[in-house]
């Protein structure tokens, strides 16, 4: 069992203490957040964990999480029940509790993904295109209205030039998102930390019209192959806004260009 | 509490019968099948059928399956947890079971849709095109390998004739379907069904190679609007196929354009 360091790597931040034979518990760092909340994929990816700990399967390649209520930074338990346990996956349900009331609630199913294996057919997605990580502009971690935004201080989120304008209240009116992350040091991604990759840029409706938070209600990501060392590339891309609601479509490549992992989200937007 | 009928409108084979306080039971058609398999948006419809029951919101708008171990047409149980019961939105869990295995688990998120609102922007969605239903020809219940598929003699399902090659062994190799959906006798559509819709289409990787039958992993559905009544127009594309998984995209929009339900669904494949 792992104890939490102050160190700042997703690994740590995320790490998890056995408490119970399906329960578990994480400290949610109080630099990991947007305006005093953890982000979603973050905790997410803490599920994914300790999924992986009671599954006979390694890696997390389908996750859907509703949220509840937003847990603060701090201590959280994780309670995990096998649902079905097969021979080529297996399927959790996972759920993040904070002083005695549950946060997140999420479905996983676990598998092995093979470490070589390429797409069969990929015409269906949109491209990671050629733009490079020196081309791309590290965001300050500040929204265009001045809060601070901690958790821009761990990753390193690059845009490019060409979607960045809402810093300076000129979006583009595309509602797209592109560039890089990384984690701390270079930390290598995993499939459970994909999972905080697809909610890690800000909101695509950034690049429509700056809102405050825009709090996650539903995020479902798949996992499609295990990432290459070093940062990945993100595209987030608004949908359709409209009663108070919006999804985004994120996709995450590794620098080869290889896709892994996809996500939708359903979040709460104080337009339409 | 309503009896199931012989009668095979959509309302009708996914009635439920309560037999406790969070606890129902239901029969699944076997005429709403593919090679004998209950189809997968038709089990999401009935756990969000139990969900309402529960929910002082009447409408599902997030929708996420894992889907566990088909069932058989036939008695199926349903139980349903309230996660969190607010003002604007509550969460369920809900879970279909045959023979005492647990077959679905879902998490469904309620609230109540407005039936005059329209989108405040939807610039990041595929277009519903200008396709007219009398120039869609109607899918033959049988797939291209002469299995006799129950559910296209219940439901009417229309192609583009661009994309319906694959009847003859001609698929395009764009990966995407078209056309239109219609319930027996006209009935509308309401929210719940709109989980059966994003799922109603054959796959749309028989738009590049045909294969037997591709069972859905994980299905996620966002319910953004009221249908008005007839049928609906749907997109249902694929996005990547590999190691044996395709995800698939779906955008279902009524007769007069606007978009009802959007989806995603990890499914497996014997190709890559």
């Amino acid at each position: 069992m792992k104890e939490l360091t102050v160190a700042t790597s997703f690994d740590a931040v995320s790490a998890l203490r056995q408490v119970g034979p399906a329960r578990f518990e994480a400290d949610l760092h109080p630099e990991w957040t947007i305006v005093g909340k953890p982000n979603g994929g973050y905790q997410l990816a803490v599920l994914a964990r300790a999924a992986a700990a009671l599954s006979g399967h390694p890696h997390v390649v389908a996750a859907s999480a509703h949220y509840l209520r937003a847990p603060v930074p701090g201590l959280v338990t994780v309670e995990v029940d096998v649902l079905r346990s097969g021979r080529g996956a297996s399927q959790l349900r996972a759920r993040l509790g904070q002083d005695g009331e549950a946060r997140v609630e999420a479905l996983l199913t676990m598998s092995t993904l093979d470490p070589t294996g390429a797409a069969y057919w990929d015409a269906g997605l949109p491209g990671p295109g050629n733009l490079a990580w020196d081309a791309c502009r590290r965001l300050v971690p500040r929204t265009p209205d001045g809060s601070r935004v901690p958790i821009m201080e761990q990753v390193e989120v690059r845009l490019d030039p060409e979607c960045e304008g809402f810093i300076r209240g000129r979006p583009s009116g595309r509602g797209e998102l592109r560039g890089w992350l990384a984690l701390p040091d270079g930390e290598a991604f995993t499939p459970a930390s994909l999972l905080f990759a697809v909610d890690a840029f800000p909101p695509a409706t950034f690049d429509l019209e700056f809102t405050g938070w825009v709090p996650t209600l539903e995020l479902t990501a798949y996992v499609r192959a295990l990432p290459a060392p070093g940062p990945v590339r993100i595209l987030q891309r608004a949908q359709l806004l409209g009663a108070r609601r919006v999804d985004e479509a994120c996709f995450v490549w590794d620098s080869t260009g290889r896709l892994l992992a996809q996500a939708t989200q359903l979040a709460a937007i104080r337009l339409g």
